[in-house]
Parts: structure tokens; C-alpha cells; sequence
């Protein structure tokens, strides 16, 4: 086998995110990647030894990663919660308009093809979901300490929820949507008696 | 061929509604409705003849029913509106319990793996989503006629995002969490003045 090419590991990653992204786990087999990522397959067996498992998981760990620092640019920059929240939002919708709305969330896409056999990649998606909604907590100190662990796992519910949306749509309406019902949310996490019904 | 028995069509719808909420449209490949409905193969291009097209959108088709009647029973009982989207996230925890939180919306495991082919299918499912959104806004006389159609589209949004999520964590806790968010949101929906962020 001919040793693989500087950035073939990150390209294979890169083109697994991006299946992923687009049609979860049955998008991203291994001849699909080798395609998009224009690598030799045996790089695949060279990076990952351990197969599509291995494969799987490193690029959701990639993934985590681009989204936390999406998290942190957006709501840790300056602004009101409500005009950083905004941010976030739209950051996303624009990396979904690029694509003309045919990718979301990469972790969206592979819980909702998990099996009963997928335990150990189930945890994984649960712990990277965890992640964002505790990096997102954490980037909202205006809000109550205790109330800001709720607030994060709501706005990492609101952006699978709103990515779905927005993909059936074809358009970015519901992030917009979702981010102004964010605000309200957090103005009544700060005032807990305006929480009642109407 | 023979005839197919009585019944064997909704055998087959419901298994093709099954296999969506598992895993999307690559789960729902002709031979696992065939195998899950214990129905002849022969039956499949009785009742579909437009093959597995066909038979996704019907089963979507019967699901939006199945989702309608479960809005309406719901958020059209009695009591206030925080109480009543309590019942409904309730209700659809409940269904996913039954099945080990491994199915969640037919609609969002469609909607995740849509190609940019499926465009028909893509409009399909926005068109079922915006259904619910449309029945949901009707259940909540108490909000002002002008947000209505903005709370429906977010209800929407909570329960596709937290089913989700309850499926990769496994438990019910992410849908009472949006049941209360929701809440918090038609309070403020109620009074705008109150959406500015803290």
C-alpha cells in the first residue's frame, strides 16, 4: 500500500462529517467516503483500523468540536443573550444555506437511525449533545446559576429541532424562530414567577 | 398471485410507519416492511403499485393522522395551556417508552435523510410538519390570534427536537424540559413586552 498523503486522514474525516451531516449512518458507508474524500481506500484501513465504528466516532468527535467553537464565537462574543443567541442561529443557518439546506446536524441524522445493537454509539451521540448544552450553559452567565444547565440542554433541543425544520422547508425560518423563542425562554429563566401559563 | 388477506395493507402501512420512525428512509426498504408486516410480497405491488414511493408517502400519510389525532386529544382537552402541552409531551414520552426510546417522528427520520433528489418527498414531509403546526395553533384559543400560527411552528419545533433527543439519551427528561419551555415561550407569546432579552 503507498503510504497515504499528508491530509488524507483529515479529508476522510472532513467527507464522513459531511455524509453524515446529509443522510446519517446509511450515507456514510465506506465506499461512499472513499469517493467524497478522493482517498485510496486503504487509507481507510491505515486510519482506521478498527473500521466504519472508528471511523464513525472520529468524526463525530471532529464534529463536536466545530460546533463547540461555533458556540463559543457566537454566545461568547458581546451582546445581549438575545442578540448572541441571534448569532448563533444565523451562523447556522448559513452554514446550511451553502449546502442549499440538504446538510444539518451530524449527530441529528445518526441518532435517528440508531438500532437497538448501537448502544456504544448512542452514549457517544448523548455524551456530544451533553457537551454543546454544557459549553452553551456556561456562555450564558447573565442567567441564573441555577437554571443555566436547563437553558443550555433547551437551546441544543431548539437547534436539532430547528435544523430538521429548516431542512423540510428548504429555508431558514425556523432558526429564526427558534432564536427569538430562546429569549423569551431565558427572560422567564431569569424571572421564574413569569413562567405561569396564560 | 393471491388475493392479499383482509387488512394486509394496513399491516403494511403500519410497518412502513415502524420502520420510518426507526430509522428513516434506509430502513424502510421493501423487504423490511415485507418481513415486519408478515405480509406476501405480492401484496406490496398490489396496493403500491408506484413501488416504495408510493408507500412512503402513504405511511406518512396515515402517521400525520396518527400525530393530528394525538395533538388534538391533548392540547383540545381541558385545562390551562401549560397543562395541556404537559399531556401532549406526555403522551408522545409514552409511545417511546414502549419501544425503549429506539423510534421517534417518522417525519424528522425522513426528513434526515433527504437527498437532493427527493425533492417531492422533501415537500412532502414540510407539508405534514406545517399540518401539525396549523392543528396545534388551533388548540390554543387562549393566545392572541396573531401569534398563534408562530406558537403552533415552535411547538412543532420542541417536539421534533426533543424526541431527538430523548432518543440519545434514552429517557423522557428532554420532552418535560420543552413541555415547560414551550410554557415559558406562551407566556411571553401572551405579553410581548416581556420577550426582551435579560
Amino acid at each position: 500500500m503507498p503510504r497515504p498523503s499528508t491530509g488524507a486522514r483529515e479529508r476522510i474525516v472532513a467527507a464522513t462529517v459531511s455524509l453524515l451531516r446529509r443522510g446519517g449512518l446509511s450515507a456514510a458507508g465506506l465506499n461512499e467516503v472513499v469517493a467524497s474524500a478522493r482517498a485510496p481506500k486503504g487509507s481507510l484501513y491505515h486510519y482506521f483500523p478498527q473500521g466504519k465504528a472508528q471511523m464513525t466516532a472520529d468524526a463525530l468527535e471532529h464534529y463536536r468540536g466545530l460546533v463547540d467553537a461555533q458556540l463559543r464565537a457566537a454566545l461568547g462574543g458581546r451582546g445581549a443573550l438575545a442578540h448572541r443567541v441571534r448569532r448563533l442561529f444565523r451562523s447556522v443557518d448559513a452554514r446550511m444555506a451553502v449546502v442549499g439546506y440538504l446538510e444539518s446536524c451530524a449527530v441529528g441524522a445518526v441518532v435517528l437511525d440508531l438500532g437497538v445493537d448501537d448502544g456504544a454509539l448512542r452514549a457517544r451521540c448523548d455524551d456530544v449533545l451533553s457537551h454543546w448544552s454544557r459549553t452553551a450553559a456556561g456562555l450564558m452567565p447573565e442567567l441564573p446559576a441555577a437554571r443555566r444547565g436547563e437553558a443550555g440542554r433547551l437551546l441544543v433541543t431548539l437547534l436539532e429541532g430547528a435544523q430538521l425544520r429548516a431542512r423540510a422547508q428548504g429555508d431558514g425560518r425556523p432558526l429564526s424562530e427558534a432564536a427569538r423563542a430562546f429569549a423569551a425562554v431565558a427572560a422567564a429563566l431569569s424571572a421564574p414567577s413569569r413562567t405561569s401559563s396564560p
